[in-house]
């Protein structure tokens, strides 16, 4: 390595590390007895005078090295090593490396102000989330951004490869009136006042009409005052639309074949990931349970002495909900269907009668719960520019203010329909972890805005 | 379908066409003879009296349709046809379907704007742009709409399937002073100033220390005023950022297999949009010839006679560059090596000198030219703490301002460097598509803020 400002460090025997090819901190199994070259940060080290131990993190895991007259630099740092690999039970994986030679590639110049290696969660959250850009490398917080990482390829994997759907990407700087709603962030667009988007919702139907299929992967924006252990201000929207649907069904059909390739694929790569964090990956029933959210309302009233308020579930209400669903069906996933008008948007497709007629109360709208929590919104639109029409009359919206929403229903939509899944929530579900904020790698929230 | 506002139109004949699973038009040679379902948007119409014919669209392309006593509804309008598959030379794809049932699914209210079959890149753009929610869906626009998708694909597959890296998501909300640059968009953040994200370079640079070797697709937001053929206000970045590197020989190294992984997907999958557009995919030689800066602007200088001010090169300067490896040794692609340090922020590696020390002038940043035009810059990044600090003072920035950048460095960053790929400009460049608005779906620019 060419780095004249920090020269090399004592080498206590000679050796031509450069020689060997890198070998990973999760391959030393394969390298039994045979000499390895390390590259990674200093996640630990204690100094017992004659011998020095030392814990190498890299993007594999960590490895216990050990040797002697090592002058061992701040933690953090990034070093090489070259040694022999032996079998030690007490060591993490099994195996340590017997140090030939040692290296500091970048000497860290402080010690990090959280020590790396003992930080737990839920201990000073605030102070873990101010130094970020150190506390982020420790085991469990990484873990978490690679679980969430495995998840969204996964989406993507799926939808493309098994799905026929297209990836799209679509403005986040949005007009005045475009989403029509509050929460929103200003924005000084050349002098003109825009907006982050909220959701890529209208974009998404809009591309229904030249893909069928469509879904994207993207930031969205939510200016929400309050602070909740499920709230994010910034988060990563995994967002999906079909068309030529029948109707919600169909939405809700391929959402539960995507939740079980998404499973699969974590059962297949983060194992370690999952038995890090104490997390169980769910298994995904062939079809999840569904509830009326009227019939929710009343099972949690009637079984739980749970009366909710309002026109939706509240957080103990879907609490409660989840955990009838597990002890009754065993499954961690379960459908809420047929949500009212009066806890949907205007452009959600209402749910229609017997005789073809709408029916004013309901929609085709739909969430899913898993483990206590909703993870989706999702559900039918309307297609039909005069039932759009209609409906915007019927939440007595103005249609003016709608017409950058309205003008593509001009054109032939076909029946559509589809959902969004927040990735950091689903993670966090997915791995325990209590608040939504840890499972994004730099969360935005009312005060903080840094790192 | 459900579908009580628009009730079933005209049906000739009886049939069972729910029965019938869908063909894609995509599909019909496998089904000569056979009898089809086909769902889609009526692309074209041409009604003769007795006969009527139908270009019916869908996801996978275009076919004819021909039948009588149709009542075929205004372009655009969602329509189902089954029919006898038959081969018929001059239709495209050389089939038609002879219509036994004909069903309107969602019909149009107004015809489109602009003649969706007719519309030709070039014409009227402005035009084009306002009524992007419906010009969208034409051939060539989705087209171009494809090929990103599959390029964007492309990166992430190679780059997470054979090079090892990880995703990353973050932020684009950044506090004032993150980037220290020009050309922000003001966001107002609960009441504080903060800023939309003109790249995630440090956000990237701090993930190296977690997994090493990380990427991000994401949008990225440039205030820039003035409109031009190759820049948009809003797109989306390619990132990538890799640690351990030697120099930023290893950075090149890995766009060079990463551009090759790209064209090869392009090959297998999109070859239907780049014939629709006249476009060739490039071959990417395996090594990808490379010139310094100031060879290039010698080279211009003394064999075109084109002197280029300022320590850059000019556009002018760049399509000769590109034009003469085309002619010289048959490369579509170029690096253009070792930037002065005037052209590079202050984060750019130094060029060293022989013995080791900093060479004042030079940088380790390059660009990526493929046809004309830069489509990558990248480079080494300074990853000491110290050489970061003196680099800031020798271009005379407030280190104040720059803790935000300047705190990860304090905790042994390895050697380590990136580029990004600009999605839209790539797209255009390979397609042939003279401005890069049309290589986004709703493209934002100085005076666009809808669709």
């Amino acid at each position: 390595m060419t780095e004249p400002q920090t020269p090399p460090q004592l080498q206590p025997h000679t050796a031509s590390p450069q020689a060997l090819p890198r070998t990973l901190t999760s391959e030393l199994a394969a390298h039994e007895g045979r000499a390895v070259k390390l590259l990674g940060f200093v996640h630990a080290r204690r100094d017992l005078g004659g011998v020095q131990f030392l814990v190498l993190r890299d993007v594999g895991g960590v490895a216990q090295c050990v040797g002697s007259g090592l002058d061992l630099p701040l933690s953090e740092s990034s070093v090489e090593v070259t040694g022999l690999v032996k079998a030690h039970p007490k060591a993490p994986g099994g195996f340590e490396v017997q140090v030939e030679t040692f290296r500091v590639i970048s000497a860290a110049t402080e010690p990090p102000p959280v020590e790396i290696p003992k930080m737990e969660w839920h201990v000073n959250p605030e102070t873990m989330l101010d130094y970020r850009v150190v506390t982020v490398r420790g085991l469990k917080e990484r873990a978490a951004l690679k679980v969430q990482a495995e998840l969204v390829a996964a989406f993507r994997e799926h939808l493309t490869g098994s799905e026929g759907f297209t990836e799209i990407s679509t403005p986040k700087i949005v007009s005045a009136g475009a989403e029509g709603g509050a929460n929103l962030f200003p924005i000084d667009y050349f002098g003109h006042l825009a907006y982050l988007a909220q959701s890529p919702q209208l974009y998404k139907q809009i591309m229904v009409g030249v893909f069928e299929r469509v879904f994207e992967v993207a930031p969205v924006y939510r200016a929400e005052e309050h602070a909740t252990s499920r709230h994010l201000n910034e988060y990563l929207s995994l967002d999906v639309e079909m068309g030529f649907i029948e109707d919600e069904e169909d939405v809700m059909a391929l959402e539960n074949r995507l939740l079980a390739a998404i499973m699969e694929r974590l059962r297949a790569r983060c194992a370690k990931e999952f038995a890090l964090l104490g997390a169980a990956i769910p298994e995904v029933p062939a079809h999840i349970p569904r509830i009326t959210l009227l019939g929710a309302r009343q099972l949690v009233a009637e079984q739980y002495g749970h009366a909710v308020g309002g026109k939706d579930l509240d957080p103990e209400g879907e609490r409660l909900l989840s955990q009838h669903f597990l002890q009754t069906e065993g499954s961690d996933f379960v459908f809420v269907t047929k949500y009212p008008r009066a806890a949907r948007p205007f452009y959600a497709h209402p749910e229609l009668n017997a005789d073809g007629s709408v029916n004013p109360d309901l929609t085709r709208g739909f969430d899913l719960l898993f483990r206590g929590i909703e993870i989706t919104s999702g559900g039918q639109r309307i297609h039909d520019h005069a039932m759009l029409m209609e409906s915007i009359a019927a939440y007595r919206l103005k249609p003016e203010t709608l017409e950058g929403y309205t003008e593509v229903f001009k054109y032939g939509m076909p029946p559509h329909g589809g959902f969004a899944i927040g990735a950091e929530r689903l993670t966090a579900r997915l791995l325990g972890i209590g608040n939504v904020r840890y499972a994004r790698a730099f969360p935005r929230d009312r005060h903080r805005l840094t790192p």
